[in-house]
């Protein structure tokens, strides 16, 4: 996912790379309609958007949406306008969660709040969310806007939730898995079950690319959090830490508790509940971490929804779409060994 | 609109509340929607939105929506969550403007930002926003999807025009022409619009309700920022000065502005521009508002769009219902004399 967009020979290409070049004029429509409804006569709105959605994002929402939309057989152009209502959510999620989050990183660039102040992120955040909605509209789809209309309520729940938990020690990984399946898989879940909607297929295709979505979101989201302790060989990149540093309780950290001992769980208390945090905490916290396994436990986990994200695509015909498909949700966790 | 709601005798109601008792049975049903759908296991967003949109708010938008759709002769039920679906952008909205605005009063409460953080009014903004779709989308109506989703980016792109605008002393009045109908009466158009749609009727029904949200929401935001400078003869009340401390411009200024003299605008650029004010300040740009006849004009063009709003329900057949919403755009000017 994170792998870089040069050109590189075949061999190198990830799955993402791989599903991209196969779905490349898709995506160069989906681009098209990105660029042109981020548009405004409010100058700030196609600066900070820009910034953010403009060409070079790595777009594996929407590159889902289009690729399932394939799939599933499906001939009309729908899936375009779709595929970029998905980048719009997901996009307008990202700008308020800068601000939430008070992250000085996002995708290796400053975020738009800390150049253009939290006012614009907040207020492009939303006029993004709604030109979602405007494209939904044009594709006259009821059904897909009702899953992707579903979809945003539960991310914004999730993403409550999860303000809720933070600094709660004492979250249990039940809160845990209910987060970050309403505020990442929902989004996945509904960007492939739009696919197979719109190509009106059974019910069993469209349960099974909602599966695909759910547990490839899952997936994500846990090697996402093994990332933020560093992988489980990796050096500490600079991306590491984000959720320490901001009192995100994570699988790892819910899974190294459960094993810490008294001198342990005083530090995280320190360092999560009263957020006391000092240049040397993180590395403890990775060193405990690491330590009690959950790094591994993680992995496993997410290999396992990876697993059923898989067997979820085992119905549809074995084409190099569907390899592709399934090799990606094979990628995701490999990110992280 | 801001008549206290204790029970009064019928010659001392406002056309708001005489509106409100006319369509009690709709409004209890929209209202009974409206606590149902904020209703989430994550306390925090019901705790959030109570605050804002729980009982007792005046509600006036999904008023809007009702009555209209009344007057239509419409005789289903999907008012009720297009109702209420209004009344959720609406309250999204203010959530976000709180965070926005740095305002320290919202209906005479402290906002909800100021007792739960902006993070919380943040993302259940977006929840309230979400619930919006999730209500339009049950309604199963394409046409009223389209007008709200409209509307709701309108909106956010006025808000941002707003923020960009501020502190701005050369700011046009077609400028503020553009942020007022976008901000305020987008919405006011869009609640009133859906009514003839869902009701079926010819498209000179459907802009004439469009006309008459549209021309009512501008008349409403002018007196507002009217009232912002204490109205016409009003004592300075405990809600004047909000938009002059936030360096709002806003057309009693921009008249007031049009006919000062140097050390009159060295005293704006001073309290809007470089944002530098003292208590006496306020006093002083109230004088200079009052003396320079901006309140009267404004108030005046605020009646003429009354005058607008009005004729547009011409052609619905008279009714106490059309009289109702008639006297009603005339209330809302007659806030500020």
């Amino acid at each position: 996912m994170n792998a870089p967009a040069q050109i590189q020979s075949d061999d190198a290409l990830s799955p993402a790379q791989t599903l991209w070049s196969m779905n490349a004029d898709d995506m160069a429509a989906v681009d098209a309609i990105i660029l042109e409804r981020m548009h405004s006569p409010v100058g700030l709105i196609p600066d900070l958007a820009d910034h953010l959605v403009g060409a070079g994002g790595k777009r594996l929402r929407p590159l889902l949406t289009v690729a399932t939309a394939r799939l599933c057989g499906y001939t009309g152009n729908a899936h375009h306008k779709l595929a970029a209502a998905v980048e719009f959510i997901h996009s307008a999620t990202l700008l308020h969660d800068d601000v939430v989050d008070e992250s000085d990183l996002r995708r290796g660039k400053k975020p738009a709040n800390l150049i253009w102040g939290n006012s614009a992120s907040i207020l492009v955040g939303d006029f993004l969310f709604a030109r979602a909605f405007n494209l939904m509209v044009e594709t006259g789809s009821m059904d897909a806007l009702g899953i992707l209309s579903n979809a945003a309520s539960v991310i914004a729940e999730g993403e409550v939730q999860q303000l809720a938990a933070l600094r709660n020690i004492v979250m249990t990984e039940a809160e845990y898995m209910d987060v970050i399946k309403a505020k990442t898989a929902a989004l996945f879940a509904a960007a492939t079950e739009v696919s197979p909607v719109i190509a009106e297929l059974d019910d069993d295709r469209r349960a099974a690319l909602q599966t695909y979505g759910l547990k490839l979101g899952l997936a994500f989201q846990l090697i996402d959090d093994v990332l933020d302790y560093g992988g489980q060989q990796a050096a500490l990149g600079k991306s590491v830490g984000d959720d320490f540093r901001e009192g995100k309780m994570t699988l790892p950290v819910i899974r190294t508790l459960t094993r810490a001992d008294a001198a342990e769980i005083a530090f995280w208390r320190k360092v999560i509940v009263e957020r006391d945090q000092d240049d040397l905490d993180l590395q403890r916290a990775v060193s405990y971490v690491r330590k009690s396994g959950a790094l591994e436990e993680t992995v496993q986990m997410a290999r396992r929804f990876s697993v059923e994200a898989i067997e979820a695509l085992d119905m549809f015909e074995k084409t190099p779409l569907r390899d592709c498909l399934q090799n990606l949700a094979a990628f995701v966790v490999s990110r992280a060994s």
